[in-house]
């Protein structure tokens, strides 16, 4: 069902996205899913980088975030092969690559919060972080992370 | 009983702040609670914003953090109606909107904590990340974020 | 079994470090256990202070982040009593005190990882963020923090 969901919105998973470093992308404990942080990475490459809103607008930058969220979507597809699994979405962290001044964090992280509620419906509606940090892997724009619920 | 013990204590929990964005308070997943970041907003509006020290003094800061607690306390009350009902504060993770050079972040998460341990004895003795961020939604000192077992 | 392992790679756990605030280092929910922000703490002197790479270098900072990881495990076996009591290491977040153009976080936490992956073989491959922030208590290099999973 959620396959189809992800088809009507015409978003298409990519492969999981390689870890840049040595941990592994989703770790099961008890009925929990952790999701390592994933970054605006496609096809390998890192698509939006740099610092909001200097170097990437919050426009950008919140499509930075909703490809970091359909990243670890991607991953957990990838682990549970299956997303239907998903009882609830329990947590979003958003780590936005910020100047000094910068504080709309949450306009851009609502990317990927509006994105997973139209997928998952109800079940889609978490919690969540959203600050501003110094600089990010691969100085990409946007780094999160996920935990979920599955059965 | 906690409700008698704020009292003790002079703290008057708010209404539940609304999230600034699209996501909810609190989601709880088998028997632990996870609230969504909180900033220092009272009546709708952040009342400490800006950088630690340069904009907000430590002392200044520390009452934005007790501030966050305190809506996060807000949260879960609106969310499980009774706060007898917290077992154990499990997490809390403190991002201090901080300067380049400021390397007291624990003195002012120490506010929260305090509280913490003040309302809830025992209980209340939590772990704790403290770490100093480039800057955070709406200019807020501080965010605040906690994990809770709850019965 | 894991203290011999820890004995064949030289590692030798400290007594664990006292928390630089009012929390406590470890709190355990279910079979759950949540290890406080650690700092490069060395009998009770920050040994890795300032920020990547301007005042310390890549590699420095990675001994800083496997020390973080080190007093991790000395508080999870102040706590435990025995670190075969690890099932799975879930997650490892990394905060890295960067300048703002710096974007080698990962390198950095991978000496923290790869020193999990040591010790604890597939337990120890685990989920993980990595950012970079704007400062760190006691200016310290890098702070981590783990959650567990314990029988």
């Amino acid at each position: 069902m959620i396959d189809e969901k992800l088809k009507s919105l015409n978003i298409i998973l990519p492969n999981a996205p390689k870890p840049a470093g040595s941990y592994i992308p989703v770790v099961i404990s008890n009925n929990i899913a952790y999701v390592s942080g994933q970054i605006p990475v496609k096809e390998g490459k890192v698509v939006f980088s740099g610092k909001v809103p200097t170097q990437q607008s919050i426009e950008e930058a919140g499509k930075a975030a909703k490809l970091c969220a359909i990243n670890a979507l991607a991953q957990l597809k990838a682990s549970l092969g299956n997303l239907d699994r998903i009882n609830k979405i329990i947590r979003v962290s958003g780590f936005v690559n910020s100047t000094p001044e910068f504080d709309q964090q949450p306009t851009i992280i609502n990317s990927a919060s509006d994105l997973l509620f139209n997928i998952f419906g109800e079940k889609g509606k978490h919690t969540r972080i959203a600050v501003g940090v110094a600089s990010l892997p691969l100085e990409s724009t946007v780094e999160i992370d996920m935990i979920v619920e599955i059965s």
